[in-house]
């Protein structure tokens, strides 16, 4: 690669949690697209509800940006699993707000450190949140599939709003 | 966002390229583990089938990075729309090759630049490409959902390489 676009910037750490938000925004415009009974009992091809999916992208988000900022790598600690749609929410709602308040205190130098997330997955801490990220967009995917059989419309994917 | 973290540089375009063709190649083993037939045919609730995501994926990626580096925004015309398994992988892999060749010729500035992608959409440059490397992220998680519902195991998500 030639070196003057190697090495540009093309992500700040503020575009980053922004676009993560804009996806958050999405994906819980489609856990609420579930009716409630749908959201923790049906799925396609022996895989898991979305409710499932969605408490693994709670348990996820946070945990993650508090060990890449602190090196200290805890499960997540705020609620038990959720039964209800509106649980969910709730949950959802206050893991946004822990994310713009935690993010922004990341150190620099960490999004490059490498460490070991919860004692198992050793990469940069940039790599650990991007991760997270996608993990959220691919499994996301798979509830709009959930969506369609169930002759639901998802909400566009193209709208982070 | 405290401002010396808002504005650190997380990803580089070096970083992004390489994110990018590890997804690349696991999208490339979804495609290659759908038999053949399936690629063409097979979908859940009225979607599309995995081989029109596919060509999807392989009509964005080159296009759009020419189109942020060098203003011009023309629709993919390296092949007619594939018909088969094989047509899809050898255009595959001609777009990987092009991409790195092509990726690290966008200006540094253009990544930044706002412009209006196909005359239609109106952002700066990394977030077109981004919005291809996330689109490609979705619509292969909405193929795992065909693979399982086929009885045929995923290749793992967070394999890259």
């Amino acid at each position: 690669m030639a070196t003057e676009t190697a090495t540009v910037n093309v992500v700040t750490a503020d575009a980053l949690l922004k676009s993560w938000q804009g996806h958050r925004r999405l994906t819980r415009r489609v856990i609420d697209a579930f009716p409630e009974e749908k959201l923790f009992q049906f799925s396609v091809g022996g895989m898991r509800p979305f409710s499932e999916m969605a408490w693994e992208f709670i348990r996820m988000a946070v945990p993650i940006v508090d060990g890449v900022a602190t090196g200290k790598w805890e499960e997540f600690n705020k609620g038990e699993k959720p039964t209800t749609k509106s649980e969910i929410l709730r949950l959802w709602d206050e893991q946004t707000a822990a994310l713009d308040k935690k993010f922004p205190e990341i150190p620099p130098h960490r999004f490059y450190e490498v460490d070991k997330a919860f004692g198992q997955w050793e990469m940069p801490g940039i790599i650990t949140i991007q991760y997270a990220i996608d993990n959220e967009i691919h499994h996301r995917g798979q509830g709009y599939v959930y969506l369609r059989a169930l002759g639901i419309e998802p909400p566009p994917f193209w709208e982070r709003d």
